[in-house]
């Protein structure tokens, strides 16, 4: 079977973009062994950062879900680059989150489920994903959020 | 041999908790071929969050040490909730240690021996685990320390 | 063949330093299956950490990307003393930087060049590695940059 991730996806109402380029002097994503890792994304939407800002600032925390969700949809991109297609990946093992965080900003986690949850609607029956979750002072091209997805094919 | 590793933890003075429950749409731990990686671990003990705040500031670096024990005990609590018995894990091979930090507060690394020390003293006869240490501004749930913990089966 | 990568080092005017000694009671770096990871590596010469501060206060941007190649020096040197020659290792399959960051930096991504750039060519023939870059507001040792190295042997 293929395509049926990606066919999940549009019935979810989303469409996966090209897969953006790296900020600096390296790959997009790699596989080694049975594990594929992106680099870190951000809410890149056809060339333009989306939501660049801090959150609980000039992000609101349901932006920076929408922002965490388009770096979801980009790491999902580079995923299929890198395997074909995105019924290749067994399933999504870790999520690394960085949010760029206003001083007191505590919402992280609730930001992060933006990826989460539609990772979890993907692959609704596999093992969820593992994930980790913290706050960034300062964020490489103002970002709102910045995620790492490893994958397991 | 089973529950070596638990009666040590015990001789040690500790009790395994309750593996704590996510505090989003992730699951706490998994294992993908030979490695195990927990989610974001912080210092909850039943339930409750002990020293929240800044290490350097609300909490002392001695509280610090101890928030990351109490991390420590929340990963091995993940660990054996996935593989079924302590004495499973090969061994640690990686530490990530996330510091809730006053401006300023450097002691990153003291903090952490809080997780290193107590699994060189569980697995004392095998290799230690690498690690890497910083300092976060904003942390989920005002946690003063967030770990994660990568080990080989 | 042995030796090639370091030779290459050489040509370009480097030299591979005596493997640093960790922070804490970690280890510097540790091999599991097909891969090896390093701890945390800063900016230290001879024991001595240089260009300590943030970058985009202290540590201007160039100095930033100068005391990246002194962390990917490093953790060089820890693969070496991990499988004995840099030969060895087939490839850099991701990059984690953490740069120290005063508010409002945003050029994380060059100054982790400093990494991505040496490892481009001394493994030139290679896959690139994937990577992170985030900004931290407070370093252990206040050293500017902490990267971690993961490669595929």
């Amino acid at each position: 079977m293929s395509g049926q991730i990606e066919a999940k996806l549009k019935e979810l109402g989303f469409k996966l973009p090209a897969a953006p380029k790296p900020a600096g002097s390296y790959g997009p994503v790699t596989r080694f062994g049975n594990l594929v890792v992106t680099s870190g994304q951000v809410s890149f939407v056809d060339g333009k950062l989306l939501y660049p800002g801090r959150v609980g600032d000039e992000v609101s925390e349901e932006e920076g879900y929408e922002s965490a969700r388009i770096c979801a949809l980009n790491a999902l991109a580079q995923l299929k680059a890198c395997v074909g297609d995105l019924d290749e990946i067994k399933r999504v093992v870790r999520v690394e989150g960085y949010v760029h965080s206003a001083p007191g900003f505590q919402g992280q986690a609730k930001v992060m489920n933006g990826v989460s949850d539609l990772i979890n609607q993907l692959y609704s029956d596999r093992e969820k994903h593992t994930r980790i979750a913290v706050g960034i002072h300062d964020m490489p091209l103002n970002a709102a959020v910045q995620i790492s997805v490893w994958a397991e094919v």
